[in-house]
């Protein structure tokens, strides 16, 4: 294809995909009205007003007219360099495209309604605890997974093509691999954590006026470079980040008047991913490559605010005075010390979402294991609530009372498919520390401005290497190259073993 | 056609029609969230996710199927009696079709692009008290509209098919003439007002803390009858009402905190239009019925809660010393009688949208026979500044000093077409009292229960009458069917001028 068909067929292809952006995006707006401000009547309406648009969305995209634009431009963007936008977004959009048209519209609309009548199932199996009444859904859960990867034959592994929907690129084998290593590190370490006693944390759960809560998030996540003017903050029951376009980046949040971590630690979270969507290039806006390129790398950013950064002494040593002004009563006798342990606390718990930075990633890689043997089929959905109990034992020494604090408690099972949705977790928080570690090493004077409150220097390394960039490489491609290496527990580890014995005082 | 092939026809018309409906409301909760919420920096992306969704809707609803099902339907439709939901749905979807197909697509481009510009330029205009920056694009509006009206010949007036959009099934000939009755007595009226001196509404003016009065007005629109369930409020810069579905229907305020009725009367009448849409019946949900039926009919629902029961001395018996209550040191001196008489104030001036309940049906009738003039071509757009003045001098007895307080003042001859959008304001001040009237004769009770601050009757009987047919009625025929006469200015300007012949002591 010569230059000027590349170009040409580069503006239709455009024209298109900015069409379907705007669809699902618009998309995105109901969604979010819905969590946020949608009085209790427009339930109904709203359901079929968001299917309606996803409908269309899917039609435009998998036009064959797309399909043919893509089949032209390909042999165009494998001959230019890998840096190449428009190459990246042919590539990226093909991908896409694939994705979509090789599921069957039957295979879809199966998927689609079993999803909800198991999930709905679940809603209520979970609070009366009977895993039973879920059995026979997971079961056909896991059936329909099997069928949904069949449909990106041939793989390596029956997990890969759904692990490829969250984390393109990643595989169970390197998956499994850093998995594996990285549980082998971490349980001494959290047993050793556990054998040192509990650090107290009871004063962060008195009462802790919402209002004040609120605006000390603001304060702190506009430092850290969220931008309120390409974006907002508003409450919902479940905190989420949505972007309606690369200048529209919104986040939620919550409070807990009974738990000060709850609301700052989650508005964190939540800005971590908002900077990321808000750093796009905006020659991205309206195309494929205007978002995130992985849930993995995601939640690194996610994670790396919140936790990196926001759970660190450095942070603290700026905010914890400030804190203290706004809660004066009640913080007036804590120390920083005992604050920034407080809010360190480890604890060998039941449930994924409240666990804290070190063991939260047992929690994911005994459902990345559990859920890859069910699709293996050396796991029966029969037996998922002993083996369950039996990895809770081995991994965090503790044992669920019953299955709605075990195998019951998350919905990614029993509301979508089952693999591909966990690893993402795990692999943000060892992300995390790499690109933190690649950052420190351009520049070391990073800890000390945050320890002054100032965060740009970070921010501007992370859009320039990382955020700027959207879907233009995949996760593999981009940890390459920023960090020159590839997925490696190492970084993260040391950041772990180096934090937990320095707070809980490990010789 | 047999009834068994009607039934089919409709399951598919039903079916494309809400598909239609769908995207028209999504693309409404877009336009929410741009008045309400959107960041600044959402702008750009959030103009073309809304042009999108408006062509989305506009290609599915004009697509030949949707003819091809209507003519099939007609003939059917017109054998079904008048009260039939099923016939009334096709009769009013064909009316909606051939509104689309019949304008050309480069007409409708000609218009937007023209219309956008003239819009940027009039926001430079009227400020800068430009007129002739104006005066080459008004020409050419006009020029447009009447191409426009041309789409729908034969026509009895070239204004008519632009009244159609708005009030379909009135004309000029017909509201030309209960205009003419109106202006004639209304003129004396403001003249023996104007002879008795002014009001002193200067306590009005005083500041009045936005929170409580946001807290008075939900308090009073939900006690009126609008369902928080199924709408909420919002504040915006310009208040108006939008519908998602039946069960969303959401209204927008303002408060100038040193304008007590601003606020207050903004909340009411966008409550009155809102009650309009939630009382819908709940079975034309998605389909071209589940909106009020004219422009017309819209207004005299806001008006009537707004300015009939909200302006009336039995609401204010009853909801006085609760104001009183809220803003004790604001109006702890001033009486029922003061209060009452202050926010029925009369003043001739200048701004339409600032004037009073009385004059403001003069500031409306001159702005629809300008439009009739130039439309007719009896008045030149570049004679319209004098004209202007000259109505203003002779129907309210002020002259404007400039063009940005005389023609400039209003967006819809700027941002629009020429034609068709005014006469609705007063149009609904009429029905508001031929309505109120009916429903008294049927509940002589109702003034009795507004004093002690009931509304459910009225209420009730609105819905019965009124708001739950939707669109299945054209205005002229829910005129006759409620009222069981046509268009009458009698009781209007019986009810005006009992009122303020009564407030203002005239003899």
């Amino acid at each position: 294809m010569k230059t000027a068909d590349a170009k040409a067929g580069l503006v239709q292809l455009r024209e298109r995909l900015q069409q379907v952006n705007d669809i699902e995006r618009a998309a995105a707006v109901l969604s979010w009205d819905q969590a946020t401000y949608m009085p209790p009547g427009g339930a109904a309406a709203r359901g079929r007003q968001m299917a309606v648009l996803g409908s269309l969305a899917h039609e435009r995209f998998t036009d064959p007219v797309v399909g043919t634009l893509l089949d032209a431009l390909m042999p165009w963007a494998e001959g230019c360099s890998a840096d190449d936008d428009d190459a990246a977004l042919v590539r990226v959009a093909r991908r896409k495209y694939e994705r979509s048209v090789r599921v069957p519209n039957s295979l879809v609309a199966e998927l689609s309604a079993h999803q909800a009548a198991s999930y709905d199932a679940w809603t209520r199996a979970r609070p009366a605890n009977d895993f039973a009444a879920v059995r026979p859904l997971l079961e056909k859960t896991v059936d329909l997974s099997r069928r949904l990867a069949e449909c990106f034959a041939p793989y390596e592994h029956v997990m890969d093509p759904l692990i490829d929907m969250y984390d393109y690129g990643m595989r169970v084998s390197s998956v499994s691999r850093v998995f594996a290593d990285l549980r082998t590190q971490l349980t001494p370490l959290v047993d050793a954590v556990a054998a040192q006693g509990e650090i107290d944390d009871s004063f962060l759960k008195q009462r802790f006026a919402e209002k004040r809560q609120w605006d000390f998030g603001v304060v702190v996540v506009k430092k850290l470079g969220y931008d309120f003017e390409r974006g907002r903050q508003d409450k919902t029951h479940h905190p989420f980040c949505t972007t309606f376009s690369i200048g529209d980046v919104r986040i939620t949040t919550r409070f807990n008047e009974h738990d000060l971590g709850d609301g700052l630690f989650s508005t964190m979270h939540e800005a971590g991913h908002a900077m990321y969507e808000q750093g796009i290039d905006a020659r991205f806006e309206g195309t494929p490559l205007a978002e995130g390129t992985s849930a993995g790398v995601h939640e690194s950013q996610s994670r790396l605010w919140e936790n990196v950064i926001g759970r660190s002494r450095e942070f603290w040593e700026f905010y914890y005075p400030k804190l203290q002004r706004k809660f004066g009563r009640e913080l007036r006798d804590v120390s920083l010390e005992q604050f920034h342990r407080a809010i360190n606390k480890v604890r060998r718990s039941l449930i994924r979402v409240d666990a804290d930075e070190l063991t939260y990633n047992l929690h994911v890689i005994l459902r990345f294991d559990l859920e890859r043997q069910m699709l293996e089929g050396t796991l029966a959905a029969k037996d998922l609530p002993e083996a369950w109990n039996a990895r809770y034992a081995s991994d965090l020494g503790v044992t669920p009372q019953d299955d709605r604090d075990g195998c019951l408690q998350d919905v990614h099972w029993f509301g979508g498919i089952v693999g591909g949705s966990f690893q993402g977790y795990t692999l943000g928080n060892v992300l995390s520390a790499m690109f933190y570690r690649t950052a420190l090493n351009a520049h070391p004077e990073i800890p000390e401005q945050v320890r002054r409150g100032r965060f740009s220097t970070l921010h501007r390394w992370l859009v320039k290497n990382i955020y700027r960039h959207g879907s233009k490489y995949t996760a593999p491609e981009l940890i390459r190259c920023v960090t020159g290496g590839d997925l490696d527990v190492g970084p993260y580890v040391s950041y772990l073993r180096g934090k937990y014995t320095d707070l809980y005082g490990i010789p």
